[in-house]
């Protein structure tokens, strides 16, 4: 019998190198980083993982690799949406063969489906799926799953074990857990949405799925963990930590700059992004990733900027020019200007 | 110095008589047996309150009612938004000289203004009011009051010393709490979404403005007290029961309508509401009203219906019908029909 | 029998003097230049005048001013919302005493409502009024009002007698315009955007209800006049001109401050509005009405600047920060210093 | 030199076999039936084309099919968007070498996108792209193109020739063509809102892209000729007629579910969609299919259903059911019930 998801599954960004191409090296060697760090499974092609961006072959790759190197060692849960049921069952076949625990299937985009259509689109797939499926509710880019439509498939479909829901919407996460967790114990509820991580796992999440676990694995080990054991006080302090990085990874960057940033600060190489940048947008990015340095550097995760590092308002604007103001500063003094 | 505003707050109905007018002896019993079951405080002329239905006048009314009434015994934030700044000043100072602690002062409504619009409204009335005032921010209704806007106004002006937020966002409410208390302890994080009454708490909130004790004060006390004490495991349970009744209130009745259904069972007659009712939305509430009856019999604090109750799905729209059925039945055998 | 509403009603601004107040001789005075200077008809306590910013008292002082100085040259269509339909009845007699042909009344507000809520309200001031209705739709203010609901309004109450609808949206129009023009051609169709005005003629509206028409109404109405002709292309020329003024009115203030800027250079004193103003607005708005002078000038109906005019990008920030250069740098040769 | 874009052109339907491959012959036999009845050009891969359904492959065969069955008759629009800018390039050359004209590339979608970022894309694209491209801004489906960015491109890359909005926007649409004709005058605006194509062409479009043209490409073009030779009285009877048929294949069904319908009607076989239907949506379709077939009927397009037709009014789920019940009613006539 499978074994339910729970714990923090890092949906993984994707390092391309020079020539935008996966970068097969790198990855592993991330891959490897992040179980060495904690996080309790791996989510390739999530959004964090920018799976519309690559091809359906380049999709598999990144699932295969993800396989191989995490080796047995934590589960791999592979997102495996394509472009129709046919090729999503094919990405399901794929994965199972490949050794993944689960695949997770957003639901579908572009296109905004009723609540009666999505539930044909899921079930016509967990009839027919050689693996275990989370749903993927994420109604900012995605036709939305709601509670009734959720109960249907959990109470008809065995091979339906999850949800991954990146609301951010305890209400709607309560409702969810209400109308299930008594027909279905094993069923497993993730949040994908970190700025409020311990309160989910205080109303009973099972886990999350969590971009930020790509920079900083410790800490969203660490609340999981503090959560789990009922210690939430303590597992707030960390909380209010971690959205003032998430906000600064999140905010000011196109989703998931930001957070691609903060991972290279831990040692990593991920290379342009297939979204291109105008020049604005890249000088931008340098001032702001010394923001996240900042941040970074107060979790003891890595060191701060030679130049030091200014308040932070919360302001990401204002926090933004202030570091760019104290960079500047520290230049002119090392010049012997003061 | 005033005391720093925390613990459940009702935002009281309204009573009104056969003639469509405020019910002031409903009114005053209501308000003591509101007192006497354990809320922290009374909110006059909030959303709950209707205040948009009432004239100036009446609003005046149900606030003196109101602190008459509450002798003291708890302390009434009483809800002073008017037709425009010095309509709102004026009754600042109205709800002074009746003994309310602080009035809460709703965003601009109708006309969606800008953050730096929303500010200057605010700060014209800080700048002037004799009496503490609460931020008011419920962005389905009205203009939305932003983290810089609160931050600007709790930094510049002292008698502003809360705010009162229905959106139900917790990362919101912990970006706001980062923001504020850091430079201003005494200032007051209320949350008007009892949905996520406990979460709220545990996130760090002060207390709650909530509809639902209008209905069961006993039970948004119980979940205060138990968050409070750190108690989130049992609090958890007794917020997982709210929800379903606040569901059961909120969605299937045009809002305060539910609330009011409720509180009557408790004992108290309401009068028809301002807002009219077609006779197919009249013969749904009675429906209505039985399912509401079977959730507060759940919590013991009134009898099942003589009929029984039927087993609660959480979907609303087949609990009402499942109800009906269960009492049509019930009907048919007292008559001996079976 | 009624004569059906058509032709351009100008939702008059209000002039308030240096206490705040209601400013009657110069409302009159402004009331006396709009029926000159050729609009159909007046609309006070629409949303351009601000109904929501008067007390009760004030809203009835504007319709009665608005009858007495109209003295029947043109009809006056009464915006007529109170807080409840018994006081909304109220006034719906007093304006039908102070001779006003029909009143408008807007959708509930702030509480957002079904249509089966909508319908009751209507419904049952429909019932009692003693003159005839107008619906006011503006789905970004109010709750919206859907066809099915107009049609059975329009059905069933013969006092009902036409929709102002201020959503620009043509197919919506259409829509309305095909459910119920066959059971009631007597039915008014008004937009209040005149962003799409030609359009909206073309397409069958009746006519409009525009609050550029208190700055330009020579303009609206030969709009109207030159679509009634069938003269689509020339109405299409000025409506291509007209949108440049009003997106300059619309989006860079709030509303309805950049049609009272327009209007003041028109030769008319509005005073300061009732929605207070930061210092970093006031100077804004200065470089804005530059801006509107300009506009205004190419129509011809005012001088322009003394400093000239930057030509206008339709971009609107960088239309204000050129016109401010250009005013700055005809000080500086005036001062010689070129 | 390029000849600028005007006319109807047809997003076309994908007809699929029994095994939901596509299927060439009916393909190829719908493409000349479209030219044979007036359409001015083709649209291969657009929304109505399902072009997120098909896999990278199978686009590029679609395209390839349109342009050898069309043989230069009329022009090819190909929907080039793929999952990033390099796929998007290689479709780009590949389209141009099977003869398209131009291709159209919607704004990046999943993801929403700031102005900026949508800027960035697209001026990647223009700088490399061997064949002229269409902007297309679907903003209920993809990260909205502004005016400015589109000023913007418009001004920077000759390459970029056009713009596709379906946003049905009147004034948007004025917004676009007051900022770019001036400088562009060869700049296309074609419109994707069949609901408002009348009036979108008298404020200067050059055309549009309508599904509508499917299913009755006479009365598309129709509307085009009356409106290109200004005469809009005339048009507008049609337009009225084509809103009723645009409401009925777009709202009771999925897109482009009612279009696929009414093209059936025409004599076309599209088979099973690639988005599964539960059930009772198939057995809700059989009916809105009779509606749409006496809709076009009264067209004189097509016979009526041999049982007749309820008269019709335009409450979509009330003449589904009237039309069911009417037939129910002729099976029993002719079973001699009556």
């Amino acid at each position: 019998m499978a074994i339910k998801l729970q714990g923090i599954f890092t949906p993984t960004l994707v390092p391309l190198d020079e020539r935008g191409q996966v970068n097969e090296p790198e990855l592993r060697r991330f891959i490897s980083w992040l179980i060495d760090h904690g996080v309790h499974g791996l989510y390739p092609n999530g959004s964090t993982g920018e799976f519309p961006r690559f091809t359906a072959e380049e999709r598999r790759r990144i699932v295969a690799i993800t396989c191989h190197e995490a080796r047995g060692r934590v589960p791999v849960l592979a997102g495996a949406a394509e472009a129709n049921v046919k090729e999503t069952l094919a990405a399901c076949e794929a994965y199972h063969a490949m050794g993944a625990q689960a695949v997770a299937i957003v639901s579908p985009f572009y296109f905004k489906l009723s609540p009666e259509s999505v539930y044909a689109y899921f079930a016509e797939i967990a009839r027919h799926t050689p693996i275990d499926v989370t749903l993927y509710n994420i109604p900012m880019f995605a036709s939305p799953i709601d509670v009734p439509t959720i109960r249907r498939l959990a109470g008809e479909f065995p091979r339906v074990i999850g949800i991954k829901d990146s609301s951010g919407d305890l209400a709607f996460m309560m409702r969810m857990i209400a109308a299930i967790r008594p027909l279905r114990p094993d069923f497993s509820f993730l949040t994908g949405w970190e700025a409020v991580l311990a309160p989910m796992l205080m109303i009973g999440c099972d886990g999350g799925t969590n971009a930020s676990s790509n920079a900083v694995p410790e800490v969203t080990r660490r609340i999981y963990e503090l959560a789990r054991a009922g210690n939430y006080q303590e597992a707030m302090k960390w909380q209010y930590r971690i959205i003032e990085l998430f906000d600064a990874m999140l905010f000011p960057f196109e989703f998931p700059d930001g957070f691609r940033s903060a991972a290279e600060l831990r040692g990593f190489r991920f290379g342009q992004g297939r979204q291109p940048l105008t020049s604005s947008q890249q000088s931008d990015r340098t001032a702001l990733a010394s923001v996240l340095q900042c941040i970074l550097a107060d979790f003891e995760l890595i060191d701060r900027p030679a130049s030091g590092c200014a308040p932070r308002t919360r302001q990401l604007e204002q926090d933004k020019i202030e570091q760019v103001v104290f960079e500047v500063m520290h230049e002119l003094q090392k010049r012997g200007v003061f």
